[in-house]
């Protein structure tokens, strides 16, 4: 399968952090699968102008291609003023209204304090379920107290992602299996 | 398989009545499940008082290991004063914080208009997700215009019902299949 | 005006030990003013079955008459499963579609950590709004470790309660202003 | 005062179209008031870098210097992928925290159907109370269909855009004099 690993913003270095991490997991495990980050701080995206996302060029067509041809998207985001920030939500408008159809999707947030934990879970879910996302329920809650020197210091937090990583391909594998069982039901 | 059809509220016929809808779209196609359909209205339940479940009698107590006995709940619920009413989170206080844990569970859900679609995702899908449910993303919403004389009138409706019974139970296949892959992984 | 400060849950002691100091602030310093505390659990509620609360007798007529003469209501409230408790949500089944209507309402909740922090302005708010509440912004919310022999041991949390109870007046004043204006610019 | 009227998105006319009467309304009501409608479509604004707002040049800096100068600001968006534009949120995260502190703002929504009405409750509330804002909390939701040839054809929606701006004004009026009375009580 294609993993894509997207980091949803352009400031600060904790989300970045967290995804390196939860990629070498990725790349540790999974290393029979393409596994790809994607920082959107180091893509000049354009706001969504209406358009397919196949007719934008450049940065822009580039980060939404590769986000459409994933199987799985692990979404990092930082909170920002209590909800995903315009980065990240701008990204998710330039993609088709069922974008997330037969994807696997998890979700991996930092934040300043533990205040926020139901951000991802009441803003961030909501966007993907409409998106048509397969939604992995648990997700991994970073503080910035877990982070130093870019590096994730609490073995916990890694041990979440490490799991966060793990569940979100196992069920990946078990939405393929419930797609193969719905399509025989039908005959297919 | 044990599939619980849950009608959360005590007042009112038409959440009853998509459900027995559901129910015999249920019996229909997978007579070889357990399929038991609990009304909340016909059952004298307690407040939550903090107890754990299994020490309360009577209604409280049947309604309640019933539904901790099911490995499918398919909730269905009136919209009462923009969200779910008092007598289902009633009884979901009456359960384990993770009660639905390894539990498949859909919704489905009857109300006055349109403009309270967003609803069961923003109020019963994160109390659902914190009790650990498996939750079908896809819910069924109803219209009060698409019920006649306790019947629903609505082919799209009633395709939509069967299509999530459907769903749900695949889901909850596709999720046992899911944890024995896991289980193996450690080698349990 | 006449204050209702309203204890929504009928298990635990903390939400009454808050809503007990926001009494004693109260009186201290409005004691012009009419005010009340009502303790879910002192009273014997039914489930709402959709009469009018006029029509209901008992604790059931008693609490719902007590609450739609205030003109501000404090609501009290524990997180249970990620929401506000049955008991609080029945209550407010129990009362008028737009039952706040001109009424200024505020909110103040207690916890076992900071994570659902958000609950009140995910569950509760939208539901006040819906019911044509006065809604004060900002939320006293206060953790377990803030308590101890049913007291609260921190003079922030003391400090916050006394703002709400005071902000919730004069925000009650301030409506009753902007409805004059209203009014008078009406001719009425 | 000084009152901006703010169109969230780049896609689209039908959420201007709908500023724009609500700008005539204000300035036949409230002439004696600055009246200014700021249409993100008309100005080329920079992804927020974390950067105080002050230090942003071009229509960065005008627009966000702009809305932090109005003492009410009423939000025009659509609704895309369930939620905010990427452009509004956007536009939210490169104000201050608390960047609507003593601003009275409101909010008009626009979209394909009334299945998202909860939406502006949901997704823009609780960000702006984050931000500080005086929300008004009813706000104007108009369908598609309430829309023809860049004009609003509908009575209703233009009575409730009227009464929106007439609330937002008056709500704004009563909010100084809430401060007034809290600053009188301290002395001040």
């Amino acid at each position: 399968m294609n993993i894509v690993l997207l980091a949803g913003s352009i400031v600060g270095s904790k989300t970045r952090t967290a995804l390196e991490y939860a990629e070498r997991s990725a790349i540790n495990n999974y290393s029979d699968h393409q596994i790809q980050l994607i920082d959107l701080a180091e893509h000049d995206l354009q706001f969504s102008d209406g358009r397919n996302y196949l007719d934008y060029e450049g940065d822009t067509g580039y980060v939404t291609k590769a986000v459409m041809d994933a199987d799985i998207v692990i979404i990092g985001t930082p909170i920002f003023q209590a909800s995903i920030p315009g980065t990240l939500k701008n990204l998710l408008d330039l993609l088709p209204q069922d974008g997330f159809r037969d994807k696997t999707v998890s979700m991996l947030a930092t934040a300043g304090s533990s205040k926020h934990f139901m951000i991802p879970e009441q803003h961030l879910k909501p966007i993907l379920g409409y998106m048509k996302a397969q939604i992995v329920q648990t997700y991994v809650y970073i503080e910035e107290r877990n982070f130093a020197n870019k590096e994730i210091i609490d073995d916990d937090v890694r041990f979440r992602i490490n799991r966060l990583v793990e569940d979100t391909v196992t069920h990946a594998k078990a939405y393929k299996q419930f797609q193969k069982e719905k399509e025989a039901s039908y005959g297919f």
